[in-house]
């Protein structure tokens, strides 16, 4: 390793993305693979606006010219669309605004820029660590990792997944070099699709104004659950969104950060100048336009949940949980057995996600379910 | 300010991108507007082009799908582009192959990703500082700053922009504190249009194994110098290129890496898992595939350039510099004269970049140019 490298660094792996879908025993190349272990939506925006985004581009943008990087037109839109999935009375101030503007949206390269941002902006250089209660979305930890800030982990109670908040209380009474300057939850958590409990949030409310609370609403097209309503209440809370899950944008890279005004500004300070291509700021608007249309499946991707939910419920070796979200999360009486499902599956065609002691599911179209229930069944076969 | 959030980026500004185009003294509204200010390639990619990469997105990219992660397919092709960059005795290596392999290369969204990535690989929690000779694209500064990471600032020698070599060596030597890390060129540099002098060269390999060299090649393709040949002698360098100049890609962000393995693979570590939109590699991929058709405007460029340095030499008032590159740095006997041309281009509709007590001009399309040479007649005339 070379001096000038970190030394650090040498004890961290390069994530690999996908990691069902490329590493472990190979799938037969003539059945169908459904890519189930990365919660997208299953469905391509629809033809009409895949056609309306390609003209944009050739008529309307530049390629050879810099981005917008002040994502002004944008941040409006999101604005306005943050501001409706507030409930009716909290949508207008005292004095009839919005309660969410411009000034209170940072967009990311994805919500994973917008995590880097947050720690560089805060706990870098020994000012402090972060606290996360495993299992829950990996790249809090893996982000702070490769920049050197530290990771205090919690657990969770098995019945409901809640976090454990005696031992989160704890943690954060008694780290204090660096002391714990974040708290990372997700809302519905990743991997195990439940949103915060009554304690949970309780719990967050009485975390003093010195920590930062950042909140990632990842699936809340789905969930409908959102704490944006309190913001104005709680400036020392970050939400975090993005268009890879219910927008169908993952492959454009799109997240945006809601939070108080100093807060944002620190964010636009730490971010590129131009973070997101002219490409991806015309595919956001046009998905924000039209969300209606693209929201519009959630109800169908629901109702397969619950399909696929009453399947599982009757397979003797699986135990089950509640999902908030596009996904399901299932453990078995073993962790062989666990291994040995993850991988009958992935043979089978349909790829999952292994984490956690557990398998996450995501739930698919219509058709990638019915096949998932039939290699849930056949696989549960050979290892029970 | 809110107490998790550091207390040194209270200085920082965020940065404001096209600041020729949003701030000061407005423009009339209905005058062309030439945006001579960010070194762009002039020219939008073909017609052709932009069909073909329309038709891609609509028939092969799943807008719902995350990006492939590895670039594996786009490093491939980039590889194979580096490698006929270097001159055809260096291009085979010992045994026959291709000095340069996708493993010795990594993608960002933009340069400026890359370049964070790097001080995050090796300045970070107080490891090292970086060195830069002003003026030069600021990022390196706002980044490591953004970063927590001390800026070491050398000037260069008035009559052609070589860096005070000896103020540099001095720097190296007796900064400890952290010690410099990182040294930071550009070839040809920004704003001032220069290449590395032999002398500067010499001094960048007599620099010892613990200190990362930098070479940021993003107008490699104007000036066709490279330093890409000699890196398997200096495993402590990497090559900076991008897509955002002679490809044609600003508006999309592509920019990448050439480096040791190892530094690679730091890199990898360090970058967010899927950096690169799918549009974005697409469209990388198209370029690089079609480099004749995009790199065949470059001599009328070089042309334009010569153009316009011939006129500015006939002006009275004005001190200019060889340029190596698609943009021409100048100055005014005063600096109040200076700010007053810049206003004044700006004004009449030219976008110029005033930077480093000097102004930086873009070589653009020949209508541009012919602009920019009308109102720096005018705009002269008012401040002599």
């Amino acid at each position: 390793m070379f001096s000038f490298i970190r030394s650090d660094l040498s004890g961290l792996r390069a994530y690999t993305p996908h990691p069902g879908g490329t590493s472990g025993s190979p799938v037969a190349s003539d059945i169908p693979i459904d890519r189930l272990d990365t919660n997208e939506c299953p469905f391509d925006l629809p033809k009409e606006l895949k056609e309306k985004l390609a003209w944009t581009y050739q008529q309307l943008i530049e390629t050879n010219r810099y981005p917008d990087g002040s994502h002004a037109e944008l941040k409006d839109a999101i604005a306005q669309y943050v501001n409706e999935s507030i409930s009716p009375v909290l949508t207008q101030g005292e004095a009839g605004e919005s309660l969410i503007s411009p000034a209170n949206i940072s967009l990311g390269n994805g919500s994973d820029e917008l995590i880097r941002s947050l720690l560089i902006a805060t706990c870098l250089g020994g000012e402090g660590s972060i606290l996360v209660a495993d299992p829950t979305f990996s790249m809090y930890g893996i982000l702070a990792k490769t920049l050197g800030i530290p990771v205090v982990t919690v657990g969770r109670k098995q019945a409901n997944f809640e976090i454990d908040l005696t031992a989160a209380q704890k943690a954060i009474k008694q780290t204090s070099n660096p002391p714990i300057r974040v708290v990372f939850v997700v809302h519905p958590n990743s991997p195990t699709a439940n949103a915060l409990t009554a304690a949970e949030l309780e719990w967050l409310r009485s975390l003093p104004e010195e920590i930062l609370v950042v909140i990632d609403e990842a699936y809340f097209e789905f969930s409908q659950t959102t704490v944006v309503g309190e913001l104005q209440q709680r400036p020392n809370w970050v939400v975090l969104r993005t268009f890879s899950k219910a927008f169908r944008l993952a492959a454009l890279r799109m997240g945006y950060a809601i939070a108080h005004p100093e807060i944002i500004l620190a964010l636009e300070k730490v971010r590129l100048p131009y973070n997101l291509p002219s490409f991806t700021q015309a595919a956001a608007l046009l998905a924000v336009s039209h969300r209606q249309v693209l929201l519009g499946c959630i109800p169908e991707i629901l109702t397969e949940r619950e399909k696929l939910l009453d399947f599982l419920k009757q397979q003797p070796n699986l135990q089950i949980w509640h999902s908030d979200s596009n996904f399901i999360y299932l453990r078995t009486p073993t962790d062989e057995a666990l291994t040995n499902l993850a991988h009958q599956l992935k043979h089978l065609g349909t790829l999952v996600r292994h984490t956690g002691g557990g398998i996450r599911l995501t739930v698919g179209s219509e058709q990638e379910n019915q096949r998932s229930r039939q290699h849930l069944l056949a696989a549960l076969k050979t290892i029970s």
